[in-house]
């Protein structure tokens, strides 16, 4: 059966040639994949963001996931900690490991799923590692980004005083992970079919926010990418800065479909705080820099939100119609 | 029982704090691990190597071995992959996973494997990921180092008339394999004990040959670590360069016990030819550079063989007392 796309795969060899090479073949470094090193040219004058993430079937995504889907996921995930470093994305180590051999038809999907994702973001593979081993399917990836020589947007440069903003929406990916689940409660939500499969697409795919790299390497202070959840991840910006941080809830980026459930189930509002997956951009720019934030996000057509402020101390506190109330550091720990 | 070397690990945050960031203490763009992202400052007039390798319980390592021999060998085999480049080691990305939270004893016994790694490779840790979830321990590393910009030490560069070298002896870890397996027929080799754990040593900690960087900048053609068996990783390198090889039998370099068995089991001769995990390096260099090899090798006091010739055609002979016969591509294949 072997080059039918039901086959399954004969050889490490042949599922390089066939459809990683291919992946690599903007990449004059990556040699087609026929070597066991790559080689990068860093540009004069920039300095090197590393990252690394691993997602597995049942843990990070379904296995019974498209293909296509869990590629762009894995890379996205990457990506998306170079965009909070305001990194330009340039090539990618890519580890495969897998339970049996995969089918031609399922890498055919999972390398289209990638040549979507390096198209998107502008990285490219420069080489990897493949397995057989006992276990849920993994991908594990190690992107490499570039920023100015210099530059060092860390987690821990905020001041009390500084603005926090996030980009985009939050708690999408949590709900969306719900309905892709087929949670009995999420069945019941009062959502548009257009709006379901706006969430579990939010989950599926998410968009590291790159365009905002000019605006971060001029204005923040701090910044990551939101990936375990509002309240954990602020936890981690404000700890690492030493300060606290005061969050207006009525002022959290919610999509129309979000505010209608949340508006719907005062519990649901949970999610959005401790939910995982959104891939915004959460950071602090300086006190007066707002105007100068909102008129960029608004020229280059992106959405950010102030949600609060860094202030002297510790912990995180919610200000709500109700009053005040500490916001407890939940969300996704991987242990 | 947290604190305790018995008790098991509580979460990533832990685990990271306490057993990873003091191997990422002496490079400063790491963050102490504190952040999602390292950076990484290439010097000027160099190009990064970039390679990959995981390496899994009862895949590439044996569950119950020495949590420090693992991680070394975790971060040996990538290290290899630099040396057979001529590449300075500098910096590594470590994705781990467990399928149950480790104790604190085995995190303590694998990141003193790690530094101690470290420290005989030049390298240290920048930064990845830790993960809970099915199937064996894994350690997933993407190793980075620098060689003069411009500098390409591929596969395929090798001409017919050059000369094949390789450094160290061969077989040994694939003898050592079977001895730390415990086979039954390994058990009646005519082997001493010391011996016995000098071949087990080159199984389980590999030492990359990086002090053949200088040799491997100025004379070779072509370059690559031996992992998959001498006869497998031969054929590649051949026909990277559209040539042949012809191999002398008796010149390969055996370690005196190695000898020996193959002298009491003419069939034991196959391990040396296709056994994995050598970690030396295969290398070829022009006609009339053999004694520019031999005496750089012999002031660095490294081994160095000369174990044949490549040659215009395809495929790869073996010349023994008997005659010539073709050496099959055997070796390990990784589905």
């Amino acid at each position: 059966m072997s080059g039918t796309t039901a086959g399954k795969i004969s050889s490490e060899e042949e599922l390089i040639r066939t459809y990683l090479a291919p992946l690599a073949r903007a990449n004059e470094g990556a040699f087609g994949l026929r070597d066991d090193c790559a080689v990068y040219e860093p540009r004069p004058g920039s300095d090197l963001i590393l990252t690394t993430d691993a997602i597995a079937a049942g843990v990070h995504f379904f296995a019974d996931d498209r293909p296509e889907d869990i590629a762009w996921k894995a890379l996205a995930v990457n990506v998306s900690d170079l965009a909070g470093k305001a990194a330009a994305p340039r090539v990618y180590q890519m580890a495969l490991s897998f339970p049996e051999a995969p089918t031609h038809a399922f890498m055919e999907r999972f390398a289209s799923g990638l040549a979507e994702a390096q198209e998107a973001f502008g990285i490219v593979l420069s080489g990897g590692d493949c397995d057989r081993r006992p276990g849920p399917m993994t991908v594990t990836i190690t992107a490499i980004g570039e920023v100015p020589a210099g530059l060092r947007l860390t987690r821990d440069g905020g001041q009390p005083g500084d603005a926090i903003f996030v980009t985009g929406t939050l708690g999408d990916a949590a709900f969306g992970l719900q309905l892709r689940r087929g949670d009995e409660a999420a069945r019941a939500w009062p959502l548009s079919t257009h709006e379901r499969a706006g969430l579990v697409a939010r989950y599926l795919r998410p968009l590291p926010r790159l365009g905002l790299a000019p605006l971060l390497r001029r204005h923040a202070t701090a910044a990551m990418d939101l990936s375990d959840g509002l309240a954990k991840d602020l936890g981690r910006l404000t700890r690492a800065a030493s300060a606290g941080a005061m969050i207006v809830r009525g002022s959290l980026p919610l999509s129309e479909g979000v505010r209608r459930l949340v508006a719907a189930d005062e519990t649901l509002f949970d999610a959005v705080l401790s939910g995982g997956d959104d891939y915004e951009i959460l950071f602090t720019a300086p006190p007066g820099s707002e105007p100068d934030v909102a008129a960029f996000a608004q020229a280059q057509g992106l959405m950010t939100t102030q949600i609060g402020t860094l202030v002297a101390g510790a912990g995180l506190m919610l200000t709500t119609a109700d009053g005040e109330r500490p916001l407890a550091a939940m969300g996704w720990d991987h242990f």
